[in-house]
């Protein structure tokens, strides 16, 4: 166990922050936020294996080969094969590949996605120390904390500019992997502010569809395992990293931050239990309206070729994201293109992995129906926006009917959960993408990520 | 050689800086700045190894023995000890180690210390693929031209919340990089916009003297390497880092960019020839105020005692760096407290590396007269920084007399480059201030660096 230090009374909200870290305790955490851990988790593998043959996951796999060692303990993904190296590389790689194929989760009110960082960092240093379990479970929990508190805290203006899934999680990452390094409070806050100072993530890719997204999450992994490693032979990090007078809060967010999401309800409540699944592989800023659109055609009858128009009805973030890609001319962007995706969604009935493909970017049904999509920034929807993330769609009929649909939750959201059976659905599904055709090894993880709590070690867990 | 690759003609600016530095050769690059560079490289070997005792220097060599590989082909400085690693971990190490003292080069018009990134990095890579002396050369000269027009570009307003040496760095790094792997144009580009992406480094660590200074540039010469390996292995990076509408100059300045800097010029003049020496070792801001006031005190007959109080006039970017370390309770901060460090110079009659010591902070005699200096912001001063980085002090006698001193340039300015003779009794001290007591391996770098584009390769440069 981690000594149980803490710092003094009285001291930043990012100590409180890092002393709570340090100090939590397996047996402190209640059981629906133990089962919702795991659920990720078995979700984030079939993530990982989804995209390892992308071409970003094998250049950054060259580049671990070239740099790190040729042996180690932790499980590196790369493409069709499995290697051994130190966790830093492993996690590099496994992180880009996690969020390759935009089915990873997404945390509201941070509009981040912790998964792809925290347990791809979490696991490789798991095999490094040889962790229990309860032990990886912890950490887990530590790096959904922190990284979603200090991605609330950098807030709305910082995504504009941000990805805040490496900016916050890079502090999330080093959070986690110093529970699983044992460190007390005072190294725990040392490697909070060394992630914090190497916090960064630019959304410029979006404009070329070049492989940065990956990058971001990979080198998340590794930064963050740099901060804590380092912090226990002796590296001093900057203290108040988040509030402090040359932090990040100063240089990283134009408009406003939120300080009291960095501490608030600490141990109340769990981070991770406000994570959504994501069902539809898309940009997760197009499910609201996916679901929208589903539920009205459903509703109302109407089908793929009766829709003239489409308005997509939303908030300010999902019209900047969205607005970057273009038309989408590759898969990946083709996720990030609001028409696009409903197109894909109102022809298929669906909009799973399977549903993008080559051949789709070329179907001229569905990039006529793309055409006819616009998006609209609704100001409720916008000023409910990012604790919630509602849509609203206007479908006009080529009969000239108008329908009108608006969720409130999307699929996945923490009150529309996957059930265990929709997760281990989506991971046979997202292991099949991959080209992984040993069911019998997939049944496997599916059977040891369900009883994580009580295994010994994390070997094996990466495909 | 690498190809002679071109962008296509109207692209953007980076697109031409990028095609810039894959086309560089030896043979296009006049001898005076070769020789400039051959000076720098000198400096910064001294400076390697008076910091390798630095915790921050050990902490971060520890994690490149955990996480890299055991054996390689690039020199890591260790303590008293030298490995061979891969270049990634070399560099890191090393760059760290070059940055603790504090006398590492500054390039004025950027405001970023180019030798401390770019040297580490080259070295490192150098010695991996083996590259000539030549070879070498070109690199650092690309690196400090693509390191610096980026400084430049970002300008003063985002040096207020950003060390540049690494946001810049990480950038010029990616680019020298990419020439001593051959890459063509396209993917040096890609090696830009992936180091952009990573771009990081606050000064929040002023305020507790904690180590990421040294984090900054070890990180700067990682990252850097990452991204051009991996733009080798196909990994694509943003087109237009810097200028695109989700790229560094929004994101990550405040203020004003200085667009034209990136490209204005390229193969007229050097940025290399521009970049300072720092005679004193103290932070460069502070060399101003040293020199004038040293000049003052020769002028004039003025003596330690004699001093009743000294205003420093100078530019807002040194209040806002030195108003952050408080008095300074260690060593390494007290170099950023311009009172301490005019009180070492005044006293000693030099500020010279073996001038800061434990004692000297316990020294009442320095510490009332630290508390007798002030600084002031000076609108003409200020309005020539960063082009020009002049300093005027102002000192009341304990008799009552007032005398005035304004210094132009510092020593170790482009316009007062130290000597080759005082390079080496540099390079002599900082070997000695590093405890390195074998003087003919000493001689023996001075002669290979002063021969340095006859060598065939770059092995054995690290202590």
């Amino acid at each position: 166990m981690a000594s149980t230090s803490k710092l003094p009374a009285g001291g930043t909200r990012t100590e409180r922050l890092a002393s709570w870290a340090a100090n939590l305790r397996y047996t402190d955490i209640p059981q629906d936020v133990v089962a919702k851990t795991k659920d990720f988790f078995l979700d984030t593998l079939g993530c990982t294996i989804a995209g390892r043959h992308h071409p970003a996951v094998i250049a950054m796999s060259r580049f671990a080969m070239q740099m790190g060692p040729s042996n180690g303990k932790s499980e590196l993904i790369d493409g069709d094969l499995k290697f051994t190296t130190s966790p830093a590389f492993a996690s590099l790689v496994n992180a880009a590949s996690s969020h390759v194929v935009e089915q990873d989760d997404l945390h509201n009110s941070s509009i981040m996605h912790p998964a792809t960082v925290i347990y791809p960092a979490a696991l490789a240093v798991a095999q490094d120390v040889q962790a229990s379990g309860e032990d990886f479970i912890t950490a887990c929990i530590v790096g959904y904390e922190v990284g979603c508190r200090v991605g609330e805290f950098l807030g709305k203006s910082h995504y504009e500019r941000f990805h805040t899934t490496a900016t916050g999680g890079v502090i999330g990452v080093a959070a986690a992997v110093a529970h699983l390094l044992k460190l007390d409070a005072e190294q725990t806050l040392s490697a909070i502010g060394t992630a914090g100072t190497q916090a960064a993530g630019l959304w410029q890719f979006l404009m070329d569809a070049t492989h940065s997204k990956q990058v971001h999450t990979g080198k998340a992994c590794f930064d963050g395992i740099f901060a804590a490693y380092s912090a226990r032979d002796g590296l001093l990090g900057p203290r108040d990293i988040l509030e402090g007078p040359r932090a990040m809060g100063i240089a990283l967010v134009p408009g406003s931050t939120n300080p009291e999401a960095i501490d608030q309800n600490l141990g109340k409540d769990y981070e991770v239990t406000r994570s959504s699944f994501k069902w539809h592989a898309s940009c997760r800023h197009t499910h609201p309206s996916v679901d929208a659109l589903s539920s009205l055609m459903k509703k109302n009858g109407v089908a793929f070729e009766d829709i003239e128009s489409v308005v997509a009805r939303t908030y300010q973030a999902a019209l900047n994201v969205l607005g970057l890609s273009g038309r989408g001319e590759t898969v990946h962007q083709s996720k990030f293109s609001m028409g696009f995706v409903l197109a894909v969604a109102a022809k298929k009935g669906q909009a799973m992995i399977t549903d993008f493909t080559e051949d789709d970017l070329k179907d001229s049904s569905l990039r006529q129906f793309q055409n006819r999509v616009t998006m609209e920034l609704d100001p409720v929807i916008e000023s409910k926006f990012p604790e919630s993330w509602q849509g609203t769609v206007i479908v006009t009929t080529k009969s000239g009917q108008k329908f009108t649909e608006t969720v409130e939750f999307a699929k996945g959201d923490p009150e529309l959960p996957l059930t265990r059976e929709e997760i281990e659905r989506k991971t046979r599904a997202l292991a099949t993408y991959g080209g992984f055709t040993d069911t019998g090894k997939v049944d496997q993880l599916i059977r040891r990520a369900w009883n994580l709590e009580n295994e010994k070690n994390l070997n094996g867990f990466i495909f």
